[in-house]
């Protein structure tokens, strides 16, 4: 071991203005002209009396013992980094709990701040007393324990999960990017193919849609077309490694891929194979949307392609000119993100954003773009397109489009404004 | 929505009794010959006083409301699935807490039951008071603030991380796959390339070492080549997406993909760049091997390929004869695994098991082998290779080499035994 006591007073006057102010940073082999920054030539020297003391005190004593948490939380200094939760929404009909999207990076969202959306609240439910029944235009009726459940083949994959009301089309859209879209998440689930369920009962000639059924006090249901459920759709009980938690569903929830997260249905207790969709409250009521002429939009399945910029954004502030990397996610119901175009002009012009590999199929996607921040007032913005080659379009092209009675499937651009000072606010708002 | 009070009734008798006796089960395309099971013909009938209930009690009453968990946590029912912490082991010296791997799905570790492994306890470390200092052969010693690291462009990785003492190669190796190998884990980790940072300051010539710190009462202290510090190694600052647990090193750690653990410093304080390794107690007198001529292994980097069967394993039990889905899970510090094969037979003969794609480099990578037991004991083991080639050895082969005094890097295949009555155990033990 060296010696830590003498170091702080053997460097250098040195700190953080001079990274800013001097060299070059490489980000994917491309070459940020003109360093990280240009106006705080003078600052050098400010920060002198911030050297760091030559021994911390978390240094002098042993710290927490082994096993003080035999199951992990966060650092306490990370104590406001939890869900938000719109104070104004009725407890059992639209409250929710929306993942802090720009407090997080990389595109796991870790389970402890997965987004939640219930309509009856989040049910205890004993795992040995569950049962996924599946009935209907089968062959054979079956009645499935945890254990039978587990006893399947079993698959693993990283998808999204996201809210078809994210964000509303009308003011107030609120200030941050949790506020607008967070109530979007991923994870990697494990679990098993629904083909292979339904399979084992035998589909018979007419099955054309399958009824989902949670175990919740509303009892969700919502009606899936078949070919998605012999398509990629999973029964899941696990969630990045560990079983589902109880507000996603524990022990056993559907996951139909890229569709509207109310689909995915929790507490998953039934499967009623059948000729016709159920039209229930929640794809009839709700989850359906009306057009300026009149006629319904019902069954919208897809979330389509949307991105949004996480860093810098509405509530953060930069906190000087110089170099700033422009971070956020992309995503789409249909398949793999394509490209993030990034705009740093309010739209003027746009620069292509380096995509995080490996690009998973409806998953999260994190694109990144170095920037040079001049210090001046600007709006920025995210564009992502998708491997169908569809491209998120402005909340204009929505509006003009879907009218005032929209509702669901806001999956418009949504640009950043940075003030002089540093500010990030919702330019839209 | 339909009507679940009717469902219970309206039921032929089934049960998973039907789905392991009859219909064949295709699992990545393959179909499993001769069906799920056979041998539990009469049982169809026995659960017929297990029909669930028309409805259950936790659909009857709202459940929890939104917000009673602004940070959640799993189920009560999952209260067992914790780190497993050895209890003979000393506080400061050995202690470590594992994963429960055995319990896991998937390759994410969630971050809760990440392993724990410290020399001088967990610094609860204010991010605002901390600094890393780069200093050494560099043209600019540096000193950072966490927003000075906040502020280079990023990137995002899931790589595995595993303890070098993992397990031992004496006797009690343990029962579970906790015991034995849970000093691993894997997650998304988010960053700075390390080679950026070191840019910055600027490499003098004869830089060919780099000595990392870390700011617990440990001082840990390890020597990395330079080349690894320019090639793949990062500052990481997240994981799973939020900011690393106080366990893993907040608010910074290093981290050296494909190294043993103990390289990748938590709590970084401290770069020193070298000419020479500076031989710290980490690097002699522990995480060093003495072989059998005398001579002394030094500066063992590389965890090399591995894995694990992790379900059924040791404490775990097979319910019935029949269908059984063999899953684990395989890993090499030195990039990408191959292929993974598993024997049934105590070794005897080999099948290629499926891997679960994306095959991530020095990332966990989860396989599967669609398995039918026939109620008689069994042997069960895998065995990975990577892209480099290399193939886990077994025990005896390791032993053969590295003799008595050998402590470290026991990358062996295990055996679970499997008796006629479906427990499985340790079969080394």
């Amino acid at each position: 071991m060296t010696e830590p006591t003498d170091i702080g007073n053997s460097l250098a006057v040195t700190s953080r203005r001079r990274f800013l102010r001097e060299g070059g940073v490489l980000v994917g082999g491309v070459v940020v002209a003109g360093g990280l920054s240009g106006s705080a030539a003078s600052a050098a020297t400010k920060d002198a009396g911030n050297l760091p003391p030559n021994v911390p005190e978390w240094m002098k004593t042993p710290g927490d013992p082994m096993g003080s948490q035999l199951y992990g939380t966060p650092s306490p200094f990370e104590k406001d980094v939890v869900k938000n939760i719109p104070k104004n929404l009725p407890q059992y009909l639209s409250a929710s709990g929306r993942t802090p999207l720009q407090d997080l990076d990389g595109i796991i969202t870790p389970n402890g701040l997965f987004y939640e959306r219930h309509h009856g609240g989040v049910p205890t439910i004993d795992p040995a007393q569950h049962r996924l029944i599946l009935h209907g235009l089968v062959d054979k009726p079956l009645i499935f324990t945890m254990e039978d459940i587990r006893r399947f083949p079993s698959e693993s994959h990283i998808y999204f999960l996201e809210c078809s009301g994210n964000p509303s089309y009308k003011r107030p859209y609120g200030k941050t990017a949790s506020d607008l879209v967070g109530l979007l998440s991923c994870a990697e689930w494990t679990g098993v193919s629904l083909k292979l369920v339904l399979q084992e009962a035998g589909l018979q000639p007419g099955a054309k849609w399958v009824v989902a059924e949670g175990a919740d006090a509303a009892a969700l249901t919502r009606s899936i077309p078949i070919d998605k459920c012999l398509d990629d759709a999973m029964l899941v009980y696990s969630q990045n490694g560990e079983r589902l938690r109880p507000q996603q569903g524990y022990p056993l929830r559907l996951l139909l891929p890229g569709f509207e997260g109310n689909m995915s249905i929790k507490w998953l207790r039934r499967l009623r194979v059948a000729a016709e969709p159920t039209y229930s409250r929640e794809e009839t009521s709700k989850y359906t949307d009306l057009m300026p002429d009149g006629s319904a939009r019902e069954f919208t399945f897809y979330m389509e392609a949307k991105s949004i910029i996480t860093r810098p954004s509405g509530g953060q502030r930069l906190s000087a000119p110089g170099f700033q990397e422009i971070s956020g996610i992309a995503w789409s119901g249909r398949g793999k993100i394509r490209r993030v175009d990034v705009s740093v002009d309010n739209g003027n012009s746009w620069q292509e954003a380096q995509l995080q590999e490996p690009v998973l199929p409806r998953a999260l996607t994190r694109f990144r773009l170095p920037w040079q921040w001049n210090g001046q007032a600007a709006v920025i913005q995210s564009r992502a397109t998708d491997e169908t080659g569809y491209v998120q379009p402005t909340l204009s092209e929505l509006l003009a489009v879907r009218g005032d009675n929209y509702f669901y499937h806001n999956n418009a651009i949504w640009p950043w404004r940075i003030a002089a000072g540093g500010e990030v606010s919702n330019a839209n708002a």
